[in-house]
């Protein structure tokens, strides 16, 4: 029975993106569950790996196997269903290592943003005590990283995904637009007069790379250099900030 | 003269949301600029001269004292010649110490959010080159310590001010809004039904106070904490989430 489990942000990419709370409640969490396989990127291990051994954290790794996603299913069930094994797995784990403290899971970013650990985390039960380290996140990785600032003064900023911004186009009277998790260069839809672009890819990370201009220069040269360091890689993770200028 | 000046995010409130980068930064700087009078709040000196210490820095501090805004001129212009002067304030003390090398500030959460430093540092001339060092943000502290999500699945998130919720109401369409920088609980004006709030003051700080509700019943109850909180200690920082259920 897993009675407190912490949610600990970890940043984007960089080893050095943990805070001091987090570190400590890395040391004092009874036991870190890890998933077996890093989603598929065997370099974010050796990331986790470090972060692990820089705070000092003597806990036992409990590693689990992720389960399957069942692609019969429609999208929505699938996830659902999938969150629901998640919750599962995490409980089995606890439950056959006979742990009795608290648990600690490490979470990509902010576990606030974008980030389904929290929904898991609701599956379980009795529900536990849940504890949240904020972390520095992707948007922080890349305004740092080009020193822009987020907003403009007094002005308000969307944060949206791509598949929002393919279906919905921008919206009425943003003026900033930050967009995750978009797999497709989705703001080759939008028409670029007036627009402004601040991309990264691998924010944190030793690959990491920039490119920003008016949209309408940048945006391919964008699309090129991310699937170039797509393919270098294998895969490839970016976000991007648009201003209407 | 200011050849490089690096931003360093210090978090919100607790001494431990400092990253490793930015431990590492305020270690590796020449100095540390530092406002002799701490924005008028001096138990925020003491938490500096903690994340310092923590920090292990020996960098030389070199106070400087903030200008007065001249309050005669109308408001963009009384903002612009007070940036004006706090760059030239930073650029004597550093000629005067006759300083050479890296040169760190410490900003309030992260540099890019709501923040006049990246603006203040355009100003300088000849131009350094910048560092921004990200930092957790108030919008973290405040989900994270309500451990809620900041988005819906795939929904967008509008972050905004106090001032803009109060000129322009809700945005259209707008799920979550996340406020800052709203002195007046201008959550007031809004027609409460269906939106749920999620409130903090004091985030990440011994003091924080949070509170959360329907907005209907919950709204009233945080106007009288805020004011109870702020008479208490004689100012107050505080943001919230606001979502529609
Ligand atoms: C599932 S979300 C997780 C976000 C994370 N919780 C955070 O706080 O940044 C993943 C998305 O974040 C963005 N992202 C995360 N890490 C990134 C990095 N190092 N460089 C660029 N984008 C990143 C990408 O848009 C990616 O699609
Ligand atoms: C000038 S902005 C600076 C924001 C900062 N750069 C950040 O990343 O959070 C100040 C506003 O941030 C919010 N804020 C900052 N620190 C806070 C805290 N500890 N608790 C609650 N709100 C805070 C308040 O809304 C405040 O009006």
């Amino acid at each position: 029975m897993i009675r407190d489990l912490w949610l600990v942000g970890i940043g984007t990419g960089s080893h050095a993106h943990i805070t001091l709370e987090g570190q400590q409640a890395l040391r004092d969490a009874a036991v870190i569950l890890l998933p077996r396989k890093g989603e598929g990127k065997d370099d974010l291990a050796a990331l986790r790996r470090r972060i692990l051994d820089d705070a000092g954290a003597s806990a036992r790794v409990l590693p689990f196997d992720m389960p399957v996603r069942d692609d019969s299913l429609p999208y929505q069930d699938r996830v659902s269903r999938w969150h629901d094994e998640i919750a599962l797995r995490w409980s089995a784990a606890i439950a056959e290592a006979q742990i009795d403290g608290p648990v600690a899971l490490l979470v990509w970013g902010d576990p606030g943003l974008y980030d389904s650990t929290l929904r898991i985390a609701e599956r379980l039960s009795p529900q536990p005590v849940l504890r949240v380290v904020p972390g520095v996140t992707a948007l922080q990785a890349l305004t740092s990283a080009h020193a822009i600032p987020f907003n403009t003064v007094n002005g308000p900023v969307t944060v949206t995904t791509g598949r929002q911004l393919r279906d919905n186009g921008w919206p009425d009277n943003a003026e900033t637009l930050v967009v995750m998790l978009d797999g497709e260069c989705s703001f080759q839809q939008l028409d670029p007069e007036g627009l402004h672009i601040w991309w990264g890819a691998f924010l944190g990370m030793d690959e990491q790379v920039l490119e920003s201009g008016p949209l309408s220069e940048a945006g391919p040269r964008i699309v090129d250099t991310r699937a170039t360091a797509r393919a270098a890689h294998g895969w490839i993770m970016d976000t991007y900030l648009l201003r209407r200028m």
